[in-house]
C-alpha cells in the first residue's frame, strides 16, 4: 500500500482526503476548503495575506529533506511573514503541484507535516490547489493574519536601536551539515523537542587536514532541525515596541538593507554583538566555514529584525543602531566596512 | 538586451520594476508589494480567498503558448473562481518561479500579460514571490473577492433549473487545433478583440481520408483564443436568482458533479441543449473529434455553470433540472446514461 503512487489514487481522492483531515469549524472561516473559493470573515478592519514559494531543486533537495519537514517548512515560512509585520496567523491555503509517480506515502508525509504546523500556529486551510508536475515537486502557501497595529520595514528611525532574536547562522550551518550527512534525517516537531533522535549517534567529520575533527551528534541535531524544521517566532512580546519589524529569511544583511532602504535610514551594527550559538561556531570551525559570515549572509534563520526606541530589556540582542545613511558594519577588530544586500538572491549565478 | 536572460536582471531589479509597474494607491491597500506582507481593509465583512496554479508540461506547453498568454490566463482562471462564488475580485498575489536562463523578454511579456488581465478584472497586485527554478516555470495566484451574498456549490435544490453560459467544448477544440498549429499565435487581449490577427492567413488541415478539410482563420483564431486567453465570466447579472454555481474549468460533466455531490442532489441533463458554437461543431468534425464529448468534457472554458428557480429569461442556457438522486444525461436520441466525475483529474494517467 506504501508504495502506490499518487496517481493511483488521484487528484479527486487526495482532495476527498485532505478535507476529511483538515476542514474545521471555526467563526472566522463560512466556507473552507472544497467550493471555488474560501469565504473567510477576519477579525478586525484589515487583514495581512502574503504567499512563499519553494521549489524542488532551488529551495530544497528531496535526498536532504522528507516530506514531513518539506510540509512544515512550508507553513513556517509562511507564518513566519505574518509574525514579521507584528500580525497573528490565521488562514491557509496550498498549491501542491508533485509528480504522478510520487509514492503515496511521500504526501502523506507532506500533509502530516503540514498538520503539525498548522496545528503549533493554529492556522486553519482553508483552500488550495493540487496539480500534477512534469518536473520536480514545486509548493506555494499563502497565510492570511490579523492584527491592529502592523509593523513595516520602513518604520526605523535614526537612533533607534537594532534588535535580532535568537541565534543566526544556525540553519546555514544546519544546510552544510546536512551535505555532509547526506541523506535524510528524520527529526519531526514533536520528536526533536527534546532530541530523541531516532538516529544512533553519528559523527560528521569535516575540515581539512589537521583540523579534521569529529562533531557529537548532540552538537549537529539542534542545527539540522534549525534549517530542516524552522519555527517561526512569535512577535507578540516584541511587536508593541518596535518601529520596523522583518524576518531574517535571506540573510541578516540583505534584510537589514531593506529595513534601510524601506525606511531611508543607514545602519551601524557591530560583528561583536552578532548572536551567534556555541554550537554553531563549533560546527562552522569543523567544517572549515567561517561562523560570522554564516551568521550574516546565511538565510532561512527566520529570526526577527527589528528597531525600537531605547527602553525596557528585551529578550532580543542588540546588534547596532539606526544611523541617517551607509550601511556600516564594525569588525570585531573595529575596521568599519559598507555593506549592502549582501545575501541569497534568486536567478543570480 | 532582449535577448538577456532574468539571471543577468536579477531577483531584486525584477521585483523593483514589478514594483514600479503595479503599485497602485487604493482606498483597500494600506500596504501593497514590498513588505512581509500585504495589508487590505476588505470592504464587507466577508472575503473571498482562492488559489490555483499553472505548471509547465501540465497546463502550458511554451512551444503553444507565449508570456503574455500564460500571464493573463494564469489571473484569468484564479478570477473565475472569484466570480464563481458571486464575488467581485480585488487582490492579486503571485507565485513565479522560471528557470535562471529564462530570457528577459518572456518575462517582460508574462507581466505584460498579467498587467491586461490587471487592468480588465479591475484588480490590484498586492504581493508574490519570485523564485528560480530547476525544472519548468512554475506559477500561482492567489485572488481575493469581495461580495454580500456568496453561491456556493451546496446551494442546488430539486427542481431548479441548470444553466450555463456561453459555448462550451470551445476552449478544448481550441487546444486541439493549437497542437496542430504546432506554434506559439501571437493574439494579444486587445489586438484580437476584433479578430485582426497579426498572421497572415491561414489553413489548418485535419481529418483523415475523404473528411480531411481545410478551416479558415476566421474559424480558427477565435477557438484558439479561448484557449490562450479566456476571459473570466463576470456573474454580476446572474447572481441574484442562483442558487449555486461553479466555474468549468475541468469539463462540464465533472463540475456539474460536484455541484450534486455538494448540494446532495441529482441532475438530468439534454445533450440537445448544450450550447455548441457552429464553429466548434465545424473545427471538431475537421479535427475528426465529437464536438459533444469536447463540450461534455472539454475543460478550461471557465464558462459559469449554476443552478436557480425558474423564472426570468436569464442569458444563460438552460441545459437541465436538478432531480433528486442521479446525474443522468439524456443524448439526442433519448437514450439516458450516468455520468459521474468524468473530466481532467491530476495525477491520473
Amino acid at each position: 500500500m506504501k508504495r502506490e503512487t499518487i496517481s493511483s489514487l488521484g487528484e479527486l481522492a487526495l482532495l476527498d482526503e485532505i478535507r476529511r483531515r483538515f476542514a474545521r469549524k471555526c467563526r472566522d472561516v463560512r466556507v473552507g476548503i472544497g467550493d471555488d473559493a474560501a469565504v473567510i470573515t477576519p477579525r478586525g478592519k484589515s487583514l495581512l495575506v502574503t504567499t512563499d514559494m519553494m521549489v524542488e531543486g532551488v529551495h530544497f533537495d528531496l535526498r536532504l529533506i522528507t516530506g514531513y519537514q518539506l510540509g512544515f517548512k512550508l507553513v513556517s515560512v509562511n507564518v513566519s511573514d505574518i509574525y514579521a509585520m507584528g500580525g497573528t496567523p490565521r488562514h491557509l491555503l496550498l498549491n501542491i503541484a508533485v509528480r504522478g509517480n510520487t509514492p503515496q506515502e511521500f504526501v502523506h508525509m507532506l500533509l502530516n507535516g503540514i498538520g503539525d504546523a498548522i496545528n503549533h500556529y493554529g492556522v486553519i486551510l482553508v483552500g488550495g490547489d493540487l496539480s500534477s508536475a512534469k518536473g520536480g515537486v514545486s509548493l506555494a502557501a499563502t497565510v492570511t493574519g490579523t492584527g491592529r497595529r502592523f509593523l513595516l520595514r520602513s518604520g526605523a528611525r535614526v537612533g533607534d536601536g537594532i534588535y535580532v532574536t535568537g541565534r543566526l547562522g544556525d540553519s546555514a550551518c544546519g544546510l552544510h551539515l546536512l551535505k555532509r550527512v547526506g541523506r535524510t534525517v528524520p527529526i519531526t516537531f514533536h520528536a526533536s523537542r527534546n532530541l530523541r533522535y531516532p538516529l544512533p549517534e553519528m559523527r560528521v567529520s569535516g575540515g581539512v587536514g589537521s583540523k579534521r575533527a569529529g562533531l557529537r551528534w548532540e552538537t549537529v541535531a539542534p542545527l539540522l532541525r534549525r534549517h530542516l524544521l524552522p519555527e517561526a517566532r512569535n512577535t507578540a512580546t516584541l511587536r508593541r515596541a518596535a518601529t520596523a519589524m522583518i524576518d531574517v529569511s535571506d540573510g541578516l544583511l540583505i534584510d537589514l538593507s531593506r529595513v534601510c532602504d524601506e525606511s531611508g535610514v543607514g545602519a551601524r551594527i557591530f560583528e561583536e554583538k552578532i548572536p551567534i550559538s556555541p554550537r554553531m561556531e563549533m560546527a562552522a570551525k569543523c567544517l572549515g566555514l567561517d561562523p560570522m559570515t554564516l551568521a550574516l549572509t546565511g538565510g532561512e534563520d527566520y529570526e526577527i529584525l527589528f528597531t525600537r526606541r531605547h527602553g525596557k530589556e528585551t529578550a532580543a540582542t542588540r546588534i547596532g543602531e539606526v544611523t541617517e545613511s551607509e550601511t556600516i558594519i564594525v569588525s570585531r577588530k573595529g575596521d568599519e566596512r559598507i555593506f549592502s544586500n549582501e545575501g541569497y538572491q534568486h536567478f543570480s549565478g
